[in-house]
């Protein structure tokens, strides 16, 4: 296999989906995706997952059963595998996830909003 | 255990230390380090890990056997397990790296720039 870089500017113009995670990379059983939020997602947790959030541009919520944390670009959280979180976003903000290959973006929850089949850009 | 963010830049801005990862999160038995290269580094691979290298800001090259890859702020490089590959800054830059908590700097060569235990920050 070919080893590429991966240019994460020209990724995020390839796609306007909010909430639909791509996939850009995989190492270690684990995925790198990036993904573009606005709005409000729903509250969910991951049974067997941590997941990894940084922010690339924008601002991004997660609120937590106790608290609500406010990321900006170049900061990043680790929600614990069981913690329950929900993402928002008033404005567009751009992140990157860490996650197993085996996460899905509601965790616990299958809705609407549930994507099963990633697309690797 | 208390849910934190990590903000890179005042990370970054703990340490000087060239070729010292540091770690700065932990999920899923994989570790996020941040480092600051700058000079040469020794080609050499990692048995069983896959690494990715994220540029933060500088540049960064990647010298592998038939290439050389050149990375600026907002990309990464996955390098596949078995890959040989030798990383150097002709100026200073500082990244993020993406590994399992297994992975040693300097892979299969243990020299005087192997770093055993690691920081964390």
């Amino acid at each position: 296999m070919e080893i590429k870089k991966v240019n994460l500017e020209s990724k995020l113009q390839s796609f306007n989906e909010y909430w639909s995670p791509r996939v850009v990379g995989k190492l270690n059983n684990q995925l790198v995706k990036i993904a573009k939020f606005k709005g409000n997602f729903i509250m969910h947790h991951h049974e067997n997952e941590d997941e990894l959030f940084f922010v690339l541009n924008g601002k991004l919520f997660i609120e937590l059963q106790d608290k609500t944390m406010e990321l900006c670009a170049g900061e990043f959280v680790i929600i614990p595998k069981g913690v329950e979180h929900r993402p928002y976003a008033p404005e567009e903000v751009n992140v990157m996830l860490f996650e197993p290959e085996t996460t899905l973006n509601t965790g616990n929850i299958n809705n609407n909003m549930t994507k099963f089949d990633l697309d690797n850009i």
